[in-house]
């Protein structure tokens, strides 16, 4: 039987409690398909700062580099919100997904049948909503330098940071996007501010450029401001997104929420080589912590796309996304995606109700 | 009676059709209020280059500057999209908001009861939306150097622009959102990265510094992301929001789009003196130009904007916005805005039954 290192990173919040439901779907999912895991929990985020006074601590990240894949909770928390930099949960994340260098974080934000009351948007509007947000994440303006604080010339205190590409950055997510595209409905949307700034008329330049690689993948190009009027005018237009750090950080943050059910929805962040980084695009919700309240499926879909885009065990992945359905199908909902007529569970209830489907 | 220059730049696409009834309006509810306007069209965008080869003639730049306001219809259009930087329209737009040193951007996002179908956000989520966003627009990242193109220690080509705020920058357009939250519903909510940019801990450290001189205003913050999904979710949730100038793009596009009805929409540039300037938000819709289908409103209500912040003529402001909700509610609609059961006019047609209620 084949076997599988994996690091898990319950973090902060709720992290503990929807980790622990992973684990026990990865365990099952996996001995049905002859794989056996082999976990070791890591200290990360908060919990780490207040066990060694550290975010990311060495140890944790040797330990997750180590590994086949790695399965994040969340992390944050008030507790830690007014840290100095160096000190934020936050950075920790940063400097983990630097320390792997997982350069292409996909973000699936889908609209569910089972769940398409729970969007703000008009039921006509969100239904059938399936969008892929290939964002760069270890470069642009979340890494560049020069930063920091100074004076400018009328010796006045700035703020400031530098949102910069080379070559290799877009290159190697571009051909991630292209290679997404083409497994999905093969349309790519390019996504930046090329008519102000050169990071983003450079990026249009190599995205252009590799796209010659990809003949059978329709590419458009659209700018952020406008990416994010269509994302609410008509989400159905896009297929594939493909954008720089920052602004992926905001419309996947947009697209996700137009799903309606971020306690849903998945992310996996992958490198070149190397273990990929997998966690639920949530947060740490602080204000339900051990309660359990939390929805859990967000990081059962994540230990789907750890098993699919981590580890190439299809089958292993098809087993938990079908058991997710089936647990909707069959009415157990959170609070989060409540709505009347289902039947109200907690995040520990989810977890076994989907072990019956796996 | 009193006098006031208006510089008028129509630009390209829609924007002579829009500006010509807007003047029209002008000129009807500055005669009832004893006011008379001296206007002055000036070339501008895409218009200006055909004609003179640049985006902003030095002659539009300098009458904008001697003028009392300057309305501006829209520019660009494909016909100039692969045009190099300093020959975009959109470039002399930068060029102008420069010169005017109009750097506090007002974008009201108000869902009017009569349009409320329009937004494709659920009827409960929608009504009542009233948000107004106020940009930094002459910092940040679209003006910050160095920028440009490069090679990096590795001779890899590279592509970079500078996100950078000073002191006085921050301090003023805070001061500008204050004063507007103060005479809204005194609840300020500023939004950045402060967990991540050093620029936006700078603007954060700044905006708690001027709060001290607001103590009548609740202030809030947000991540930026976070920001992304909460208009969405939950729109109503928002008063005043305050952003540099790269989230303000993106945000105010969204919160417009929100709204459903973007052909609604007006905005205000403002500086510390000087003439304001005053636009729709949309764009040039090149698509319906010269076909008498564009909606004209939002740029009357940027009329109003107009004598409201930038004339201080209250009375002929509140002239403009009760014809346009007068004309709303008689049932009239340009087609970016109709639904069934109401009366589809032109952009001139909706001219004419605006200056009838004026
Ligand atoms: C927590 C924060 C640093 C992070 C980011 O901005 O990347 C988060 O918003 C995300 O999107 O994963
Ligand atoms: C046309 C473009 C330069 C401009 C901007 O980014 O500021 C536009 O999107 C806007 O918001 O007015």
């Amino acid at each position: 039987s084949k076997r599988y290192s994996i690091t898990l990173l319950p973090g902060d919040g709720i992290g503990p409690e929807v980790i622990y439901v992973a684990k026990n779907v990865l365990n099952l999912a996996g001995s049905l398909e002859g794989i056996e895991f082999n976990f070791q929990e890591m200290p990360m985020g908060g919990s780490a700062l207040d066990l060694v006074g550290v975010p990311l601590p060495d140890e944790t990240l040797l330990a997750a580099k180590k590994s086949d894949a790695v399965l994040l909770g969340a992390i944050g928390g008030y507790k830690w919100d007014k840290n100095e930099k160096h000190l934020k949960p936050e950075t920790g994340l940063l400097q983990l997904r630097e320390g792997l260098e997982v350069f292409a974080n996909l973000r699936p934000a889908t609209v569910l049948p089972q769940l398409v009351d729970a969007s703000t948007l008009k039921k006509e509007v969100a239904e059938g909503v399936d969008v892929m947000v290939v964002r760069e994440l270890t470069g642009g303006i979340y890494f560049g330098k020069p930063r920091g604080f100074g004076t400018n010339e009328d010796g006045e205190e700035i703020g400031f940071n530098t949102e910069v590409y080379a070559t290799y950055e877009v290159d190697r997510i571009a051909r991630v996007a292209f290679e997404t595209a083409r497994k999905r409905h093969g349309k790519l949307c390019s996504v930046d501010k090329a008519n102000v700034l050169e990071a983003s008329m450079f990026w249009r330049k190599r995205v252009i450029a590799i796209a010659a690689e990809y003949p059978d993948v329709e590419l458009s190009h659209m700018y952020v401001d406008n990416a994010a009027m269509q994302l609410v005018r008509n989400p159905k237009q896009f297929d594939t997104i493909v954008t720089n750090n920052i602004f992926g950080d905001i419309l996947s943050d947009e697209a996700s929420m137009i799903t309606g059910s971020i306690g849903m929805l998945p992310s996996a962040s992958l490198g070149s080589s190397g273990p990929g980084l997998f966690e639920p695009i949530h947060g740490s919700a602080p204000d339900i912590a051990n309660q359990d309240k939390a929805n859990p499926l967000a990081t059962v879909l994540s230990a789907a796309m750890l098993l699919k885009y981590g580890l190439g065990e299809e089958n292993a992945a098809k087993r938990i996304e079908n058991a997710v359905l089936d647990t909707l199908n069959k009415g157990f909902r959170t609070g989060d995606i409540y709505s009347a007529g289902n039947k109200l569970v907690g995040c520990k209830e989810m977890g076994e109700e989907v072990l019956k489907s796996v």
